[in-house]
């Protein structure tokens, strides 16, 4: 089963880390990590590089493809290979997901249209003018696509496609080996649950989260 | 404020990213990726590999030190260049934090002496042993030393420290960013709480966990 995370320029690294962490611990899985070329791939605060080990080019028949988000996103929603590669790989993909802002990507492909997917809460209003149904929750599965909300999202939706992938057991084994028992010190991970002040705060810089410095 | 994020050949890749997405947003922060050499590191599966971009004789005066932990650690636990850092550095630091068997590589090096801490839970009789007192807690405090359980525990050590450099409203607007409202599709990520058989599952395979393929 080989599962293609796909990087480029200012990605949100935990966007692609996270699922990255629950998916390649599953029987039979290898990972690979493709972009436009081979190399380095700076993430979105710049002082992190993750590799890509494979061209778009090479990797031409994944199972799984995962995309993830962050402000290098929208540089790739027009005419780019990003989309071209996220249409070919799709033909033939047994699931096709997305976090965060990645799910733009796979709607801007055309893969989205008519379907039920998630993104980021800032960037929950750009899902329907691509055609998307938007919802909000937290991990949205359509059929093989499989969304999930912002960035820490990943893990919910990686466990989520695990278990459909391989089962119960060895997911929750998967889950117990990575004490993947979340408590927050502060309850302020979604907008309907953080203080006001800090619900406009963030809203302030929503451009700035979405886009980047 | 500089936060050095350690790598090193085989660390878990969530235990250094899931910490650097959360303390990267820090106002003022700067993260440096360290390790013995420039370059490519490659994790614990192999199939990622993240960039150091300074060596740790680059790296003298880090505000923040964030050691990881994988099955590379146990490389390091004797007369290891990677010691001699953390000793240096840990002098001038305002913290010093781990997450999963990160904590082991503290104690090894003398800092955990006497303090209490925590490690990933199929590694926790190992901390007595190094002279610490052991904690069944997924984030420890202990004056500047603040440690975390397994893998994922690495989110909640870096908000439980954003919370301190930088108090609650700063830290609440980071984790609104990120979305972190973990809903885990399971409940199986610690001990206590995942089905018996599960938990023999991965108690069988402590060693493959701990010290990798």
């Amino acid at each position: 089963m080989q599962i293609a995370v796909l990087l480029f320029d200012r990605l949100t690294a935990l966007d692609a880390v996270g699922p990255y962490e629950v998916l390649a611990h599953l029987p039979r899985a290898q990972v690979v990590f493709t972009a436009e070329r081979r190399g380095p791939v700076r993430t979105e605060v710049g002082s992190l590089a993750l590799t890509a080990d494979a061209t778009l080019a090479e990797v031409t028949r994944p199972d799984v493809v995962v995309v993830p988000g962050g402000p290098g996103q929208r540089a790739h929603m027009h005419d780019s290979p990003i989309l071209d590669w996220l249409r070919a790989v799709d033909a033939t993909s047994t699931w096709t997901t997305s976090v965060c802002t990645g799910s733009l990507l796979l709607a801007a492909a055309g893969l989205l249209t008519g379907r039920r997917a998630t993104t980021h809460w800032l960037a929950h209003d750009q899902l329907a003018p691509l055609g998307v149904v938007p919802v909000t929750e937290r991990v949205v599965t359509d059929g093989k696509y499989v969304t999930a909300a912002g960035v820490s999202a990943g893990l919910d939706m990686a466990f989520t496609l695990a278990g459909r992938i391989a089962g119960d057991t060895v997911t929750q084994a998967i889950q117990l080996a990575h004490e993947y028992d979340p408590q927050p010190p502060y309850q302020a991970g979604s907008p309907d649950k953080a203080p006001r002040e800090v619900l406009a705060a963030v809203r302030s810089r929503k451009e700035f989260i979405l886009r980047g410095p």
